[in-house]
């Protein structure tokens, strides 16, 4: 199971007329130039939307429709992505999802099943779902589809004029990291990826340190959108096989670069979606002075919703 | 006094190191497919950071330093550009500036000054300090450095792939759009340029329906950004000249757009930044069916902080 560069080729043109193609922008605002890209101005406010009308494209979706456990970005995705694509749509959240995401969810028309207890719960009753009603159950990362479609964000940077010596994308559960390294897999001009997590919030470190996918613990500030409690296989081994290099930050790391992207760049993200500039702010990852640093925000769903 | 082509021209390459350059994006997450710039993304908060920058860098800057008087935007922008060039600066900005603008301005380090009362009572005291001090006194909007400054952001915005057949831009002073006038002045591949103001903060409608200068009273949520007493002469003769089509809006249009702009592109703007989206989302400006329709949004300081 891998994904290639033409599979995310054609998942773009699969799902072009539905996603936002996101911009770009570069400010020497911070310490060094730095260019980024505002993927959390994507559809439903996260990159979540590639990968979920991707899946949904490709799939042959039954007549229950389909079902998804999230802790929130990848419900939305996949309820915006059902609905507007003439699908029913069950979405199990865990409470903890917060009502930014909840919103969005309720929002589409899709079926929202607020579940009390952790993500695990959420993801018990989609499973009983699916088992009753036969519906599809969309993957948020360990799924070819996800990853490629996810894929297609970095395709797009690189038709934007990303011109950088190392990359910094936060991961979660793998599915954005995955199509990171498979859309620059083999490529001698391929940016250096960095995967950025939480010290609380770590499946990929977790599973690099022991070789194989293994079970951590999950708390803090990114926990309901980083917080996979175990890393996908299929991001596994594209990190593995792409010799993928990560770094953790604190929580208090990720709140002062999500203050210091509203002071800079007027960009309201979500924690998750600062972790990744974290670790350049915090000295997490430590560039050498020339080296050329592109930095994705990938998701603007906080609590409270602003306005 | 009039302001050229080759002036905006002259002021991009004069500023290009001390702002951003704002990203575009389209969405077809409205009623039809639009273009926008996120010129709030600007340094300090809003476009007015490009006028400032020009006109400290084309002025003999005395011992003094700078004076401004300010709603909040120019204050800011005006205090950032005297700060990184190395001059002293006065701000003066009346109590309903409110708590993000007064922040913004504080944290340049220049030397702020609260005032009780309206706008005209601060800018009494910038005129006092002028007098007393011999410091530069730079306009928000009726000055050609202001003007030429504001109109890099649409010849940016050109160079960035703008192909539209309608602009909208909110109307302040005018400075924002006398730059617009000015730089597709006398192009017979120009946009049609629709000024939106606000019911209650409409100088340039007044001006133009009287056939000068004329004072109106401000009022409203766009008050702090938009509320000029009374339009900039420079700006006044350019939509004349222009022939300037102007439309207003409600301030429940105004709310209406912020929200959906933070729904859609995961923007938080400030409510003058959503005044031209609110002229099409509450069909006070009527486009064809055809119609490609650009919408500039234009400044990024609310209240409360957000973070």
């Amino acid at each position: 199971m891998t994904v290639t560069p033409a599979q995310i080729t054609a998942a773009a043109d699969r799902i072009a007329t539905h996603v936002h193609r996101t911009p770009v922008m570069t400010s020497h605002g911070f310490s060094r130039a730095l260019q980024f890209k505002f993927e959390h101005t994507q559809v439903t406010g996260s990159f979540k939307a590639r990968g979920a009308f991707n899946s949904v494209l490709t799939a042959a979706v039954p007549e229950a429709g389909i079902v998804a456990a999230s802790g929130g970005n990848h419900g939305a995705a996949v309820a915006h992505a059902a609905r507007t694509l003439g699908h029913a749509a069950h979405i199990f959240v865990p409470e903890f999802a917060g009502p930014a995401k909840i919103d969005v969810i309720r929002q589409t028309g899709a079926d929202l099943h607020i579940v009390e207890g952790a993500y695990a719960d959420a993801a018990a009753a989609a499973t009983a779902h699916q088992a009753q009603t036969g519906a599809l159950d969309i993957h948020p990362y360990d799924a070819p589809a996800t990853v490629a479609g996810q894929g297609t964000c970095f395709m797009e940077w690189e038709a934007q004029g990303l011109a950088a010596d190392t990359l910094l994308v936060a991961i979660g559960g793998g599915g954005l990291i995955g199509g990171a390294l498979a859309w620059f897999a083999d490529r001698q001009d391929a940016p250096k990826i960095i995967g950025v997590e939480t010290e609380t919030t770590n499946a990929m470190h977790a599973a690099l340190a022991a070789g194989h996918q293994t079970d951590v613990d999950v708390s803090g500030i990114c926990a309901n959108a980083l917080g996979a409690k175990r890393i996908g296989q299929l991001p596994l081994s594209l990190a593995q096989s792409g010799g993928l290099q990560t770094v953790l930050v604190t929580d208090e790391a990720v709140a002062a670069a999500q203050k210091a992207i509203w002071q800079t760049l007027r960009q309201l993200v979500e924690p998750a979606g600062a972790a990744a500039l974290a670790a350049l702010l915090s000295g997490a990852y430590e560039p050498s002075p020339d080296e050329r640093i592109a930095v994705l925000l990938c998701g603007a769903n906080p609590a409270p919703i602003p306005i």
